[in-house]
């Protein structure tokens, strides 16, 4: 039996568009023992009274919803999240079966870490920048010749496979070591990198940022840093573009005795 | 790639009340490679309007969908079916997963037999009878404090099994695109980074390079960049660190203009 208390992946819908379908995700939600709704930029606002009417009582995931302005704010707190997209990305992320991605999540969670998992929107899907933010791509293996899998549909899926895993799984292994760190705190390191790197005209030309940021920050979020570990590449940041001073302090130095010896 | 022939389960839909769901049965049909459907004496008649509206473009499960009138007479030309149902039964069938159940299936399949799934309606969901004629019940692990799962869920469920076992488990995280850089890379980049930043000072007390360097060679290993990113982040450190020219030009531009204010 799953306590109420078990800390199961908060679902994550970017710019949904139709209050039904977020009643029929939060439904699924119930179905298979999630309950942590999370809503950025919803098209028609929220609270969407529809949204409880196709909910045929799964009331407490949209009582409980929070909104949110950004994929970035919305995934702050979390340690370990997921994006569900059925398209390839030129990202050089892990592809996973639902099946794998809850049983890394049941990990996770296990670990004490709170997870997530990202669906886009029903008619756009995922932006190629949210889905860098995130560890790993979920890809439902849907047929080819009919890709138009509703949202719920996605959700169900995924909420099923967890619920599956977690009634399955034995006790899951302990995290040796420190957890890996939030959102907030790589999104903190991958901004102070690219101020640097700007600074430094690493972007060139400037209309290529969108791709060469995404390409740095999900092959960075493969290593999965810890907190102390993003304390250190910050350092390592400063250091390469601050240290600047010490370097020029040598070279005039040698410079100064080149000159010496002359 | 799954052959438009492959004999899939057939879907057996038992006294279907909305259309809009018979309509959503379809599409999750068509997303995992199901396209023969059957209805037992649907509440509205048959055919319906919204259920097309409904299904998403899969119309073809609903252009040759057959009306029966008797769960019998649907399942009658089948060799196995089963029963999906949330409801425990006096009957003495074995209870199975979908997962089991899509195992089954696929064997059975395998052996030349046509199968089906059989899934009750909205409201009442199967009569004893009816699960009474099937081979076995497959119950859907749903949470017990929120059983009330959609009829298009069901199905979805099932057939997200159904071809998740056809694909004959995939291995559970496929790479797409490059294989990770070789050690000799890693080490280029590893050596890279510490000897900037031991010329920027890093490296502090002296004694401490050691484990510094460990830690940082371990945290990026775990990403495993591939060749194309080794070099993206050996630029990285040399942007950071060479690039420092343009930073101290543009302080030395904020310092002239502060001068110049005064």
């Amino acid at each position: 039996m799953v306590e109420p208390s078990s800390p199961a992946p908060v679902v994550i819908l970017n710019a949904p568009q139709l209050a039904e379908n977020i009643g029929a995700v939060a439904r699924v939600m119930a179905n298979f023992g999630l309950s942590e709704l999370r809503l950025v930029n919803p098209r028609d606002g929220w609270p969407q009274e529809r949204a409880w009417a196709s909910a045929s009582g799964a009331d407490w995931p949209l009582n409980d919803a929070v909104v949110f302005q950004s994929v970035e704010a919305a995934m702050a707190d979390l340690r370990l999240v997921y994006a569900t997209t059925a398209r390839p990305r030129e990202l050089q992320l892990p592809i996973l079966t639902p099946r794998r991605a809850a049983a890394d999540l049941w990990a996770a969670t296990g670990e004490g870490l709170r997870t997530g998992l990202l669906f886009g929107g029903e008619r756009a899907g995922l932006e190629t920048a949210d889905v860098a933010l995130c560890q790993a791509v979920v890809t439902i293996p849907i047929d080819p010749r009919f890709r138009s899998l509703n949202l719920a549909q996605a959700v169900a899926i995924n909420a099923y496979e967890w619920r599956t895993t977690q009634l399955d799984a034995p006790p899951p292994a302990f995290r040796e070591g420190p957890p890996p760190a939030d959102s907030a705190a790589l999104l903190g390191l991958y901004e102070h990198l690219e101020q640097e790197l700007d600074a430094a005209g690493f972007f060139h030309p400037p209309e290529k940022f969108p791709s060469m940021s995404q390409n740095l920050r999900s092959a960075l979020g493969r290593a999965r840093f810890s907190d102390q570990e993003v304390r250190t590449f910050r350092g390592v940041v400063t250091a390469l573009s601050r240290g600047r001073g010490k370097v020029l302090e040598k070279l005039a130095k040698k410079e100064a005795g080149k000159e010496k010896t002359k």
